[in-house]
């Protein structure tokens, strides 16, 4: 698997999911205490987030951070 | 649920897998083209592995990256 590939799946899962939440960029930045810019700048798979990171967002999402890992994997098949 | 506490159920989770497979940490690191120094980090919860980096040693493993999130999760209940 080709890491940019993998942070491309992050991106498109992470952004799919805000969607479905209705919530804005800006919104999910505040509620976990990262930059909107970094929120944008994940989304389109230019950088890749951290442990930490992915644990906040799932759990702001309402996934545990393996479920949302398991869509990352689903979203690189 | 904390920072520290959720990157050294990481360092745990890795060292117990890892040894478990009688891997050194100099032999895993060879496998997935990082430095041993940056294992041992990990290991001991001194670093904390960016998406790409959970993917390559979930799979040197044996573990599909969900599941070796999921056993991360584990140790921090």
């Amino acid at each position: 698997m080709e890491d940019q590939q993998l942070i491309l799946s992050f991106g498109n899962t992470l952004k799919s999911v805000r969607e479905e939440r209705s919530l804005s960029q800006e919104k999910l930045a505040l509620n976990v205490g990262l930059h909107p810019t970094y929120i944008s700048l994940l989304e389109r798979g230019k950088r890749q987030p951290s442990l930490t990171v992915i644990f906040k967002l799932a759990k702001e999402l309402g996934y545990s951070a393996s479920k949302f890992v398991e869509l990352v994997e689903r979203g690189v098949k």
